[in-house]
């Protein structure tokens, strides 16, 4: 998507942990506009599927996955939750992910009235680094019994391992800026 | 909003806390059109007022100030952090907020590079129980040097002494519903 990486290029920074920061239009401050860009992006992308819901993983796919609905029939979005809330019901489908930006292991959770058996679900995240929080999800949607339909990813960074994890398993991953290497703070495009 | 007040007394639950669940449409699955009236029915209600900036609290805010960006000339969302993070930047505003629901004390976080001296900004989030959140960002906004215009609630919980605490400083409030009690398990609008 040519327009997302030239505002990567534009607004994204890398910092001296070479980490790339978009955090002024995506995950952070919001471009909305920008971000129904994207969601249209993702329905060109999975033109040829039926969804049933859109499941991401707070805090920064919420905005992306809200978006995204739009062109798909206003499908519901269902935002996976990391933090034990009195909010949350006690009946959940839960997997543990390893953040690497926070260094924990923490619990992703989704209530069990919001993923069902037979549903078709299309993941959609802000960036894929080693896959940890979309194979916690995808873990969650074999518990339900639903069934995946592919991943949808705005920023993958391919010099990690995340998309090949991916791929292995014969899923379909659609990442709109693929991101070969940061070295040197230089943002290099596949 | 009476579309609003039948959503809740349609798909909303009271648990045996007295706490009411709007999980199936607002803070856990979102129902995206629907957020969209919601997003519409803020630009009536804020019909008279500029503004820069929506800003709002991870997680829940954030699908609703989406929605509610488009309504407003697509102004960017800005949603304040809960938790530390390696991509977060080290220079933020930051005010300390209790939550009832999670029973701890946390920081609420915004980078100094999202909000600016004299801009005019609109928060939004789905509750107004206590007022913690708010005060939370309202403190964020005058260290800023910022102007606020307004709060916009989804669910206004009357019962409770936030608005009357943000009403009592001269602070606009505008709830969509508003709560008057949720004794014995009844949901009963103001």
């Amino acid at each position: 998507m040519q327009s997302l990486k030239h505002k990567i290029l534009t607004d994204g920074t890398v910092n001296s942990h070479e980490i790339l920061k978009v955090d002024n239009f995506l995950n952070h401050q919001i471009d909305v506009k920008f971000l129904n860009e994207i969601g249209k992006e993702f329905r060109e992308r999975f033109y040829d599927v039926e969804i049933d819901k859109i499941l991401t993983i707070e805090s920064s796919g919420i905005a992306i996955a809200t978006a995204t609905s739009q062109y798909f029939d206003y499908v519901p979005v269902v935002f996976a939750k990391k933090n034990e809330s009195s909010n949350l019901d006690e009946d959940v489908y839960k997997s543990k992910v390893f953040s690497y930006t926070k260094n924990k292991l923490y619990d992703v959770m989704v209530s069990k009235r919001y993923i069902s058996s037979g549903e078709k679900i299309l993941i959609v995240d802000d960036f894929l680094a080693k896959g940890g929080a979309v194979m916690g999800l995808i873990d969650i949607i074999t518990q339900a019994g639903a069934e995946l339909v592919g991943v949808g990813i705005v920023i993958e960074k391919s010099y990690q391992d995340g998309s090949i994890l991916l791929e292995d398993k014969g899923i379909r991953v659609e990442s709109l800026a693929c991101i070969e290497s940061l070295e040197n703070k230089m943002i290099k495009f596949k």
